[in-house]
């Protein structure tokens, strides 16, 4: 029987919301939030998320030489976000596996009330040389 | 019969191949390029797939009040890009519908050789307040 | 004698501050923050200040069709900034003359506490069609 | 007499002139570049100088140690630059000194000619430690 830090979970877990304001420099000349800060975004999310559960996402780099380095991403563009919108980052954990953490993001903006984008993340677990390596147990049980 | 300029087209067109040197700014402390980096080669590599096909993206904005958002991207990460490598972005159109337009992104490295990154990101036309129309007529048949 | 709104001022207002966390994409293959992204907290710090003067700077470009373009800046780098470190953006209107407006800025961290990096924005006002214009009366005041 | 090597270099280089064509990313919602986007073009710039003079910054960092801090920038925006411009970046050397070396910028556009900006880095020489040193012996030689 696998033990319960290296067993693979996917039942996601609760959101962890995080605020954030659309700066000028995220936008285009479309008068829109460019699409590739979207994912800028996300990460933000991610390392709330870890802020949250108890770690700073720095000191799994710094301390244990764990690196979530991203696979895949995806995004879907619902409506468009603009300057000055404070929006909140909806991120958890969809998928836990030996050696890959699925995040999922919603990114909401209150006013007007709406779903302004929405994704995934796939990442794979590497150390310092770029080597897959298994998540670092103490922060797997952080995470879930 | 629809007229060939209306027609949905699936068939993917021929690639094409624009080139890129990774800039410092790229890359993050990982030593390889942030991951929202490769969204905006996918950008360059529209930009170059439209002058290569006899029209400046920027016209099709400027001139027609076109524009086309992202609704989707997606990306997969094969192996990771670093800094000053020159890359060759691949971009062709995957799938043209009458509000929407698909493309496909290969990013491949000379040397060493080797597929990088691949994704697509599919547009819906939009005028210039931001509501769903058809592609200008001209501009369909240069780009199929 | 010249009507407050219009007169040069020349005496420095005082400092307002604004928290901002780095982000991964920020930082550089240097493990530091890319010395750009300092521009971009300039700007977050331009914004918040004009928020905490009693307007956003949004609706200085909507309702007023007034736009600060950037005509020079200055930076400079006193002690690297990393990932995740939690930093004071201190604004202040330096100088603010008939037709431009000039911005100071200091970056503090707290802990390890010290000054990060120090500049300054000048800004000429122009209307939506890019035209030197003066600054609009009730944003003046508001500023000053 | 000090070596040529190591003497301080006050008379600027030639000019090494790079071009690059603007982004979608890189603009705003006022339509225009994206005022700390010009430092990555100086950063484009520098990259290009040091292999028109015979190595790859890259190499400088990965072989030697020496990294290239930036201590201070300046960029003066006289003409905006717009999406899909093509710009020459024009860099030099200014200033070469035991420990610091100072790169000087313009960056031009051809098609309606004028200069865009113009600027300055002053750089200070690191290892891998953030400690300064002095400029390595060979690449001193093949930049000055």
């Amino acid at each position: 029987m696998p033990s319960p830090s290296t067993a693979p979970s996917r039942d996601p877990t609760p959101w962890v919301s995080t605020e954030i304001r659309v700066r000028y420099a995220e936008t285009d000349q479309m008068g829109l939030v460019y699409y590739a800060n979207y994912l800028v975004w996300f990460e933000v999310g991610r390392a709330e998320f870890c802020r949250q559960r108890g770690f700073a996402y720095r000191d799994l780099e710094l301390e244990n030489g764990a690196y979530l380095a991203v696979a895949e991403v995806q995004c879907r563009y619902h409506v468009p976000a603009r300057y000055d919108d404070l929006l909140a980052v909806k991120t958890r954990i969809e998928a836990f596996r030996k050696r890959t953490v699925q995040f999922q993001y919603e990114i909401v903006r209150g006013q007007p009330e709406g779903l302004i984008a929405s994704g995934y993340t796939l990442h794979v677990v590497l150390d310092a040389q770029g080597r897959p390596r298994s998540f670092p147990a103490t922060y797997r049980q952080l995470l879930q």
